[in-house]
């Protein structure tokens, strides 16, 4: 019997896939679910007795929570990438990473098949089919939620036939929650108008301190204690952060983004961790960096976040932007004072070592020791040349 | 006597400067103030009285507020251009049409000389004297305030002496107030450390209601009316929303940028109306531009907020930028709405006919019409075709 | 009967289309051909009788040269588009213009059906369904010789049965002639060791002198006149030029270029006029742009061809980036001087009275009148502030 | 006595101040010379005796060409660096490279002052000043030819008064020999309309074949070997290969480029190897990099090449961008060959391992077996998508 490796998330479509993988296709079908960090320890262990329930040969939990830091959360911070300055691409970044480890596991134990519960409507579809493809050429992917469009109804009523009953209840918003964030669709966002109400959002205002602060220090860019406490294990760094986030309500947002397949779609998050991160990382890079370091990695930065979202996480210039990402945080160290309100936050000021502004060399708009009127006077002279000489040359233009 | 056009402000510097330059330099001193819109009626009647009180030749005042609106302003907005992510260059801008004004006015009359009294520590200076070279080679530039150093007291007595008596307290806080947004220096701003305290601020919570929903209509990627009202008159149109986002106490920040002269230098603002206009107007450009029209803006919006920062706004490629921004705007027309709360506001949503999200074509994540499951699968395996290439020629690389 | 537009070239491919969709589909036949300035009237006629004698219904030529040039060839000069730095985009770019003429003959006509003879492997079928699904969603495309994968033989056999005998013997190279260049295919392109041989190119050194001068003319950037003699038409100034530069056989050269669908294609070219004019222009402007100009034009204008190539003319930023392109040519003016030599050419100076460099003002290298030894060492002093300060507070990184 | 180091030439303007800056400021000379590759072992001995001549207390020879190659001209090949698409940067990148080692050697020997010859009218100014105020702000820099502006006459008679006689006969044109390029300036170079004539060049043909090929291979993007002649030392390699070049007279090129002071200058060049190498790089690179890597490591070269170009070799974006350069190096290895003929040289084609067009994947145009002709309709039709909401939201705009 053939072997086929099913990305297995618990739910219906997965779930049916089981069923219809062993039953209708004669495979012999061993489920894994690639936990990134959106997963709690219970929850893992529960999708693993549901897929013993629906009777697989095997199944495994692949935890590539610190390959997901490592080699992609980390190259996020260092570039501040916000998806359309909005969004921190918190699950679609995951999908690549369950997408290796998927892969690379059917590859392990010999599987001739891979299947996923992809729709055909999404951008996943595209992430799990490219990452297959690329890697392992070899292997045939099979997509029965895509391929045969059955109705949820259809797949619970074959389910029962099969045994398996079940609270296939469908939530009122999709949620996906993920170490990076937490994605939130449905109703409102399907909409232009309408903005998510507060109970979509799955935390809510509960700190009783009217605001609080948050010292976050960064070494080389990544975070490394909160509050004085070091983290070696910055996973853990960055789910403690999101709770104490959370207890605040921050880090929401709306984002519209342009999808691998050309539409337009619409999506609600929250990541507290995220954001303070984010912003707390990129008020420092203002003390420590030069404008053009700035420049540019805002510039390649911007494109990592791009093709990670499109699904073109291997592609060989991702390798070569995270070699420029990492050089430039070779000074990024320092703490970072966030001051948490109800539903907001603010970056209150930087503490570092490898602060630019105020280095003793001279202090903007105060008088100067390092050098003087005449200086300046020179400078903006030599400054002006190229415009005096277009000037002269095409004296009608400027006004 | 030759004649000298002073840009003056009704400060102490420059109070000092008439007395100077009529006196010490022997000039026919004409004072001028050019209003781009942060002025009103009354701070300009004073402004002259006092003028006239130092007995200056002749007083005038500039109005280039539609001008800086029309040449400036509107493609900052058509942009979305916050420097670094942050700031909206308010009153940095305006110093640019300021210049300008003074430079054609002092052409206009004849004049040999102009005065200006920026110091030699900040950016100001650079924007004035390059903008008089390049537009009027001929006229020779005075600067006293920045060649002479003279402390506060010195200024005070010497115009003591002339019989000027008046009271030139130094304010806690420098505050500039302009049309785009007023910016406040002192103090904090002069540490990394520490944020400005609310009493920093010009503008506190007054509002009674908890939120308040306002509508921002956009023609063209201009403001066009606020909850329905239609404004011909865009600095109008700002000046109202000011009043209304003032009462909620939004459009705080701080801005820590890099100066011409190579310094951070670092600044509070309070721009509640360009920050609500260019949050709505970047929400409404996500659902009417294409991918690749809001990248290549942000690419060129970026470089015109740092030329017109950098005192370079007679460049020529800024008339390149201008034209291809103007360009992009023809579709961005549509309602955004806005909801403030106390220090933040939040867009909820739009409504436009050219809305590229709702367009009845397809939907995200839905079933879909205009394209089958197996369109994606083919698409997905060509998108794959470069880098199955590259994994087959270069193995070991990707994993 | 329904109608169906076939673009049709006179080939064994699309000859074989004609009796195809009239016999097999049952269809009505209106043959066209879009002629966007590679075919001269001569060839024109022949498709026609050929079209006839193929008995379709109804053969139109659509002469689209003038708008091919207008709204393309233009701005490809003003952006001195070569693709990775080689390739001027010649046949590519015609594509989509001959792509644009059929869609909107066959809306004119009210055709259910647009059939072109692209085959599945290359560059034209994306152009084509692109253009047309575009355009007119409602039309359906027929493309057998994607479909049907027939060999020539078969083809051959099958219009030989229909009573259609024509000398169908393949060329050694496959030649695509353009106005904006010709491409050449085979034998060695095919190879990535190999280059074209001399006979593969279809011009040959035919020139008596040893080298010759052309004087081009430009005017906002646009081709004026060649050696004095003034063009309205600029269609034919390119004409007239190609062949002045083929009597010395320039503007050759070998394209490795990324296709759409991710795979490397090599090709070869002749392009004399293009690549002079291209030259010409590119010199001009270095004398009459300012550096940011340049450097702005540069990246809109390779991301111009990149989506030119890519089938992506219709993208709205397209329009954008025109407007851009068009504003720069402000000052573009001005006659070039380009030597000819057998297989190269050497531009060696131009004239134009908005030249920056001999403006008066400074000359570069020469004692100045402009500024003086202190104002450089101001200018220097400042500028280098960032990096001192960065030195300062880092001091182990630099030496 | 205080000790000054002098960049010592050998030439007028630096044996002026040698004898300045002893009798007239009363300081220890200490010449050196940088030789960073122009120079012969001959010419670098000739330089020391004339040192002496003048009495110089100590003249040291300060080899940094192997710096030079590993910590420049290698990541400006990675680049393919040429300034406005025309230029290597041959001299002017050297001049970063002596002034790095005069500094360095100024503090090692504790002095107090550094010297140099430059003028006040040119870039090399800002080039050593700049350097020299990073590094050792403590450090005074004295320039003599600048700050006198003495007449040649004047040197010559100073100079005589003092025992040294020397043939000081200006050159015709002023010729700096570099590794990476010999520059030639004056006469024709001031000019906007002539080019320099055949005997303005140093090298002329004196092949005695119609042609020759060269076979260069590459290793992770640098020279390796040249006809199968492996080189550990690529200064070698590059100075092989340009008397290679030399004999048929290419590499030669005008470049008119904007200068720090903001000026445009012009000035002939003669570059064979560099030119060769860069064409030979450039064509590996198409067939072993993605599109996007090509696409990314061009804009990073273009600020690499502009930033070298401006002094700015020390900006720390500068170490970030040679990061990102040397990552993209990994798979550009292989063989080139180029054929040359006199005046002009044709890169024929590569073998290498890495090739991404021969892979056996598919082939462009050619029938393919890694897709099918559904697959591309698939991709185009999804391709399609964005462009199609598009025109059915904006009906009127595409044509």
């Amino acid at each position: 019997m053939e072997k086929v490796v099913l990305a297995y998330s618990g739910g219906l479509d997965t779930s049916f896939c089981v069923k219809h993988l062993s039953k209708d296709l004669g495979l012999e079908v061993h489920t894994a679910i690639a936990n990134t960090g959106g997963f709690t320890a219970e929850q893992l262990k529960d999708i693993e007795t549901k897929a013993y329930e629906l009777g697989v040969k095997s199944h495994t939990t692949l935890d590539v929570t610190d390959s997901y830091y490592t080699r992609c959360i980390r190259y996020m911070v260092y570039g501040n990438i916000l998806r359309n300055n909005t969004y921190p691409i918190s699950v679609s970044s995951e999908r690549m990473f369950q997408a290796l480890a998927i892969v690379n596991y059917a590859r392990e134990i010999g599987a001739k098949h891979i299947a996923h519960g992809s729709t055909g409507a999404g951008n996943d579809q595209v992430r799990f089919d490219l990452t297959f493809q690329i890697l392992a050429p070899e292997i045939n992917i099979i997509t029965p939620t895509r391929d045969l469009k059955l109705s949820r109804q259809y797949e619970i009523d074959y389910l029962k036939k099969e045994g398996i009953v079940r609270d296939w209840t469908k939530m009122e918003y999709s949620i996906n929650k993920g170490l990076w964030g937490t994605s939130i669709g449905g109703k409102e966002t399907l909409t232009t108008r309408q903005t998510l109400p507060e109970n979509a959002y799955p935390s809510h205002v509960t700190a009783k301190e009217e605001s609080r602060l948050v010292k976050l220090t960064f070494e080389k860019g990544e975070i490394a204690a909160i509050d004085g406490k070091k983290y070696e294990n910055k996973v853990q760094a960055i789910q403690d952060l999101e709770e104490i986030g959370c207890q605040y309500a921050v880090g929401r947002g709306m984002h519209l983004g342009d999808t691998i397949i050309g539409i337009k779609g619409r999506v609600g998050f929250e990541a507290a961790a995220p954001m303070m991160i984010l912003s707390a990382h990129h008020t420092l890079e203002k003390h420590t960096l030069t404008k053009w370091q700035t420049y540019w990695k805002d510039q390649v930065a911007n494109w990592y976040g791009m093709l990670l979202h499109e699904a073109q996480y291997l592609e060989p210039v991702m390798r070569d932007i995270e070699a420029m990402l990492e050089s430039t945080q070779r000074n990024v160290s320092g703490d970072v004072f966030v001051r948490l309100y109800p539903y907001r936050f603010v970056v209150e000021g930087v503490e570092t070592s490898h602060d630019l502004m105020n280095s003793g060399f001279a202090d903007y708009g105060e008088e100067n020791r390092a050098f003087t009127a005449d200086d300046v006077k020179g400078f903006t002279k030599i400054l002006g040349n190229s415009l005096k000489i277009y000037n002269k040359v095409n004296p009608d233009e400027m006004k």
